[in-house]
C-alpha cells in the first residue's frame, strides 16, 4: 500500500471560485510522483473553527495532513495557530526567523510591520521548512495527532517548499510503490472513434488503468500504475504503451507533456524548411501556439491574419473568382491561402485555417465547426475537411490544434 | 444570515492533479452571486466508502451538499447509489427517462449500452433535473438527512444544469442577504503603484471589503458585500465603484467580465474605423483576443504577424536602417510595424507590439520584459514601452493586453 494523506487549502477566494485551486492540482501530481496519494481535498475558508474541524477529520481519517494558506501575515498566521494548538505546542519567537525576515525586507527597501512578527513564531518541537522564496516560512509537526506539514498558500512560495523540503521528506519514507502514469497524446480524431479503435484491453492492461481524457488539444490516453514498485510500474506502463500506440495509430502524436507546436518546430528543422500561417476563424492562435515556444524564430518566420477576405484576396492572393464560387470556408480556398502564404513569406512550408468558428455564420450546408485545413511543404498541397465539435472558443482552440497536426504530418513526409 | 452549502467534487482525476477542480470554482461564484455560501468544498475518488463519509460529514454540518461527478454510466452511478441510500431511497427504473435516453443515442446513431441502462434508476421521491445536454439527469432529494443536490462532473452539463435547474430552486430560498461582488478592471498600472493611487479606504469601505487580484489582464479591484440585502449592497457597491474609478483614473477600463478586446471592436465601432494588426513577440495573440469575439468581422479585418525581421521589412515596410539602427525592439520599428500594417491592409487603426519575452535574447540594455507598442489612429501615430512582468507566457499574455489597452485609449480619443 502506498502513503496516503489528506489535503487541505485555505482561503476564502477558493470558495467563492474567484481563485482556481491550482495548489491543489500540483500537489496532487507532485505527491502522485513518489507514491503519496491524497484521499481527500478539502478547502475550506480563513476561519479558525473551519480550518480545526478540517484538520482535525483529515488526521482522524489518515495520521498526515498537508495544509496550504492561512500562513502569511495578513491572514494573521490562523492556520499555524490552529494547528499548533491541535498539537498541543506553545508558540515560541524565534530571534532567527525574524532577523531573517527583517533581512529580507531590508533588501527591498522596506520595514517588517508588527504583523510579520507572528510569522518567526514556531511551535515547540516543529520543524521549520526555510522559505527563501517569501516571508512565512513552512512548518512540519508530528506528535499524537500525527503529521501536519503546513505551506504558504501563495503558488511560486509553495511550489519550492514542495519540492525542496515536503518532497524529499516524504520520498524518505515511503514504501517502495509508486503511483505513475503515462499518457499517449492524440489529435485529429473522436474519442468515440478512439475507443474503437483500441478496442477491448482489459487483459493487456491489468491492473494498471486506463482513462480517455478528451479536450481541445485532442484525446490523451492516460495509463496508469497505482501500486506497482518503481521498476516494474515502468515496465509495464512501457508495455501498454507500445500496444496503445499501435492501436491508435497516425493519430498518436506524442506522449505527456509533448506539445504539438513544438513537435512541429522540431518536424519544419528536420525537413530543413521555414513555416509560415494564413489564419482565418483562428485569427493568430495558431501563429500564437508556435511562437509560444521559445527559441521558435529560426523556423518560424510569421504569417498573414486573413480575417476579412479582402486580407485573402490582396495578401495572400487568393482569387476573388474562387471566393465567389466557394466560399471562403472551401478546399479551394485553403489552398489558395496555404500556397499564398509560403509564396508571400518566401518559405517552403504553410498552413492555411478558413472555417466557421459560430455562434453565427453556420447554414445547412457549411456548419458552425465546419473547418477546412490545407497544408504546403516544398510545392506540395494537401486539404483536410473537418467538423469540429463544441462553442466557438472549442472550435478555436481545436481547429488550432488540428492544424499544427496536420502541418506536422506534412513535414515528417517531407523530411523523411 | 446567508444560507449554505457544502460542495463535493467526485473524482479521481481530481485528486491526481490531472484535472483542475473548474466545476468547483464556477459554482462557487454562481452561488454567491444569489447570496449562497459554500462553507466548505470537498474532493473524493470515485469511490463509496469516501464518497458516502463525505456527503454524511457535510449533511451533519449544513445539511445541505451538492455533489458534481460520479453519475455517468461509465462510473457506475456511484453517487446516486450511495446518496440513495443514505437518504434510504430505493432506486426505481423510470420508463419515461430511459426513453428520453434511447432517443438521445438514436439521435447520434448509437444504441444506448446496458450500463446506461441505470441512468434510468431514481432514488424514490426524489425530483429529476432533466438533463437536455447529455444523458446523466442531475438528482434532487429532501429527506431526514437534508437537500443532496447532484449534478454530472461533464462542465458543459453541470453549468447548463446549474443555470436552468439549481440557480432558481435555491434562489427561491434564500434570506433576502446576498454575497455580492463588483470588480473594477484596471490595465497598463503595477498592483503597488494601484494600491498607492487608491490610498486608505477603509472607512469609506466598511462593512464591505477589497481585494486587489493581479494577473496578466492587470490587476482587479473586487469589492464584495458580505450580508446586506440585495438593494442595499448594490447602492453600496455602486458608490464604492465610484470611489475607486475616480482614484484608479484613466487605469480602468472596464467591470465585471468586460473583456478589453470587446471594448476595443466597440471603440472602433463608435470611432467608424477599422483595425489591423502587426504583431512580434506575440506572435497572433492579439488577433486572437480579437476574434474571440463573435461578430468581430465589421471592424477586425486581419494582420501581419511579423515574427521574422524579414516579414517586418518586406510585407510592413519597416526601413532596414531603422532596423539596424534602433533594433527590432524599439520605439522607431514599432511606429514603423503600425503605420505599415494600416497602409498595407487599407484600415485607419493599427497596433503594433515588438518586444523580448524570454527566456533567453534579453541584454543589459534591452532586458526580457521590454515591449514596445504603437498605436496608429487615422494617421496619428503613438508609442509606449513597457517593462512587463514575468515569464515568458506571462509576458506574452500581458503585452496582448497592454497593446489592446493602448489601442482603445486611441480609439476613444479618436472617436471622441
Amino acid at each position: 500500500m502506498s502513503s496516503s494523506l489528506e489535503l487541505i487549502t485555505i482561503g476564502t477566494e477558493l470558495l467563492l471560485g474567484f481563485t482556481l485551486d491550482t495548489n491543489g492540482a500540483e500537489i496532487g501530481r507532485a505527491l502522485a510522483n513518489i507514491g503519496v496519494r491524497i484521499t481527500r481535498r478539502t478547502s475550506v475558508s480563513d476561519d479558525p473553527d473551519a480550518i480545526r474541524d478540517a484538520v482535525s477529520g483529515a488526521l482522524a481519517r489518515t495520521g498526515m495532513v498537508l495544509t496550504t494558506g492561512g500562513l502569511g501575515p495578513t491572514a494573521d498566521d490562523i492556520t499555524k495557530r490552529v494547528v499548533a494548538e491541535f498539537f498541543g505546542m506553545p508558540l515560541d519567537f524565534q530571534q532567527e526567523i525574524w532577523e531573517s525576515i527583517v533581512a529580507r525586507f531590508t533588501r527591498i527597501g522596506r520595514v517588517p510591520s508588527a504583523a510579520n512578527r507572528s510569522q518567526a513564531e514556531v511551535p515547540r518541537g516543529g520543524t521549520v521548512l526555510p522559505n527563501r522564496w517569501g516571508t512565512a516560512p513552512g512548518l512540519w509537526l508530528e506528535g499524537d495527532p500525527g503529521i501536519a506539514i503546513m505551506l504558504p498558500g501563495v503558488p511560486t512560495e509553495m511550489r519550492m517548499l514542495l519540492e525542496h523540503e515536503v518532497v524529499p521528506r516524504l520520498s524518505a519514507r515511503a514504501d517502495g510503490t509508486i503511483i505513475r502514469s503515462r499518457t499517449i497524446r492524440t489529435a485529429g480524431i473522436a474519442e468515440s472513434s478512439l475507443a474503437e479503435r483500441i478496442g477491448p484491453i482489459e487483459e493487456e492492461l491489468k491492473p494498471l488503468s486506463l482513462a480517455y481524457l478528451p479536450g481541445t488539444h485532442g484525446v490523451d490516453l492516460r495509463v496508469t500504475s497505482w501500486n506497482l514498485p518503481a521498476a516494474e510500474a515502468d515496465r509495464r506502463l512501457l508495455e501498454i504503451a507500445v500496444v496503445l500506440r499501435q492501436r491508435a495509430g497516425e493519430f498518436v502524436f506524442g506522449e505527456d507533456d509533448d506539445d504539438l507546436a513544438r513537435l512541429v518546430l522540431d518536424a519544419a528543422r528536420a525537413a530543413r524548411v521555414r513555416i509560415a500561417t494564413a489564419e482565418s476563424c483562428t485569427g493568430g492562435l495558431v501563429g500564437g501556439r508556435l511562437t509560444a515556444i521559445p527559441g521558435s524564430s529560426d523556423v518560424f518566420v510569421g504569417g498573414i491574419i486573413a480575417y476579412d477576405d479582402a486580407v485573402k484576396r490582396e495578401q495572400l492572393g487568393v482569387p476573388s473568382s474562387l471566393l465567389a464560387q466557394h466560399g471562403a470556408v472551401s478546399e479551394a480556398v485553403a489552398r489558395a491561402m496555404a500556397e499564398g502564404a509560403a509564396a508571400l513569406l518566401g518559405v517552403e512550408a504553410s498552413v492555411a485555417v478558413t472555417g466557421i468558428a459560430g455562434p453565427g455564420g453556420g447554414t445547412e450546408e457549411k456548419p458552425v465547426g465546419l473547418v477546412w485545413f490545407a497544408v504546403s511543404v516544398k510545392g506540395v498541397t494537401s486539404a483536410a475537411r473537418f467538423l469540429v465539435p463544441g462553442n466557438r472558443e472549442d472550435i478555436r482552440a481545436r481547429a488550432a490544434q488540428m492544424a499544427l497536426f496536420n502541418l506536422r504530418k506534412a513535414l515528417i513526409s517531407a523530411g523523411a
